[in-house]
């Protein structure tokens, strides 16, 4: 139910010439993606974006207040600004996933969901991540019927109704706050203890309408055609309308077991401080890096981007030479 | 001659109590300096932020347009945003700087220039880097009478002058370009090849005020009371009023080294993945490491700011836990 504000992307697809070989394929278009293409332009390296989710998981959040230089903006504006930045220097964009990747003699070959070939010398993984399931009973059955990943995307359908939100980090504690702005009542089920950061167990307790519980799980979603309430493991049952499950994220890094880039237990792509992966010439940046696992945050994300982007532009300068 | 717009000290001083023993004294105010205030106080660490250069070397370039999100903006006001956001969120400011630093019973005890002590229970070292010198012959004798290292700062007092940049990476081709504005001439000299990036040496290319000299030194820098010319290595004379030095900068790491922070062969600070130095509860951000040697950029420091609130909290939370 997200609404995609990418901008003019028919217009582009126009100019975009696709026999071309591309110095540099960023595939993704958040934070990471973005930044790296505003460093890549400015390196003079011949580059496209490719992503068909702009901006990523951070547009899913409604104030972001942590980026510096920007007291409060929303995940969806902060990433049109970096879109802008980019489009600013040339930066080619298309509007598409890419499915499948492939190496024929030291040129990388993407191929999209839409049908299109891109061909690239060099390759940065900014692919990011995706929620993490619960894996609950009745959790797939009620998807979109009242099963959420994402409060602010979901968040006005439950006004004057019941909501749950599961999980006890950052993540979870916003998507409570920002519930309250609809819902009647917002329970918490926290598997072990809240590690939100104090900011939000701050605002948590501020909240009346929140109520937290503590050392529960969820062992089924119940309903008929809709949800209607939650049993916990404990044996209790809360009657619900919403259940918006927040428990963190895994990556989005099949692209990258496709071509042998080295990933972590998790799937984490692997990269040292240049952002370097076990491949020369890929290069990965962001949310699906195993750089920094219990932090991900926009200017992270904004500065591998440009450092990987950097990392490219040696790689060009190095071939050059050669 | 850099104007000092650090936002009312004099309100800051008068409400800023000493007594107290911070959990977290971040020295330096520039942009790791500010991100890492910004991350501290939203995890709740009573934070206090000394420095006397409000905004650090960025403040020196007029026109950033590579910090993801803003197109166009002066250093100054980038930074006068960073400290903004900070102060949002109540962190406290000390327009001082740090002479000495040591360490009793778990407590840093950091000693300002202006003779005030400030206690706490962790550090984080965002010190940045100053100008290298030339160390050329006439270098210290006109200093500010015809040799800066601040073509921003500087260049408006050489209106139809002729003038010369020393450096050949971005920096220096920055400073030619923004020489432009004023001088008649602006010459290059650059000791082995340009090393700017290609956006910076498309610039260069356009203004017809640049030459650019390679594989130079310069010998000697003359005058009488005022600089008249340079002498290079090769013998040649050139007649200029104007000689600004842009070859790099040296870390700020003399307090680092006072409490025993590993530093490298040059000097920066050693930091692993988190910002961690190798004293526990000290932590470094930005220029001042070692981390990208070739890569000094807002993004990175912002990012490293953050990162090194985000280990000061976890230093905490196993405080307390203990």
């Amino acid at each position: 139910m997200k609404v995609n504000l990418s901008l003019n992307p028919t217009e582009e697809a126009q100019t975009l010439n696709l026999n071309q070989i591309f110095d540099l394929a960023i595939i993704g278009s958040g934070a990471a993606g973005y930044s790296a293409a505003i460093y890549a332009r400015r390196y003079s390296l011949n580059t496209i974006v490719i992503g068909a989710d702009h901006g990523g998981i951070i547009t899913e959040t409604n104030l972001v207040e942590n980026y510096p230089g920007f007291k409060e903006i929303s995940g969806q504006e902060l990433m049109n600004r970096f879109k802008e930045h980019a489009r600013r220097y040339e930066a080619k964009f298309l509007d598409d996933s890419i499915e499948s990747i492939s190496k024929e003699d030291k040129i990388y070959l993407l191929k999209s969901q839409g049908g299109k070939i891109i061909k690239a010398k060099s390759v940065i993984l900014a692919t990011g991540t995706k929620r993490r399931k619960l894996n609950a009973l009745g959790e797939e059955k009620f998807r979109n019927k009242g099963v959420s990943y994402c409060a602010i995307c979901d968040g006005a359908f439950y006004k004057d109704k019941v909501v749950g939100v599961v999980g006890g980090g950052d993540g979870a504690a916003s998507s409570a706050v920002q519930l309250t702005q609809y819902a009647s009542k917002v329970y918490m089920f926290v598997r072990s203890k809240l590690r939100a950061e104090p900011y939000w167990q701050n605002l948590l307790k501020k909240e009346d309408k929140i109520e937290i519980l503590t050392g529960v799980e969820i062992a089924e979603i119940f309903g008929n055609d809709k949800v209607e309430g939650v049993k916990l493991n404990n044996g209790q049952i809360i009657g619900l309308n919403g259940l918006f499950i927040d428990i963190g994220s895994v990556p989005n890094s099949e692209l990258a077991k496709q071509i042998g880039v080295e990933t972590n237990e998790q799937g984490f792509i692997v990269v040292n401080k240049n952002m370097e992966t076990n491949m020369p010439g890929v290069y990965a940046a962001g949310d699906v890096t195993d750089s920094l696992p219990r932090f991900k945050q926009v200017v992270v994300s904004a500065a591998q981007g440009a450092i990987a982007a950097n990392s490219a532009y040696h790689f060009f300068k190095e071939e050059r030479i050669k």
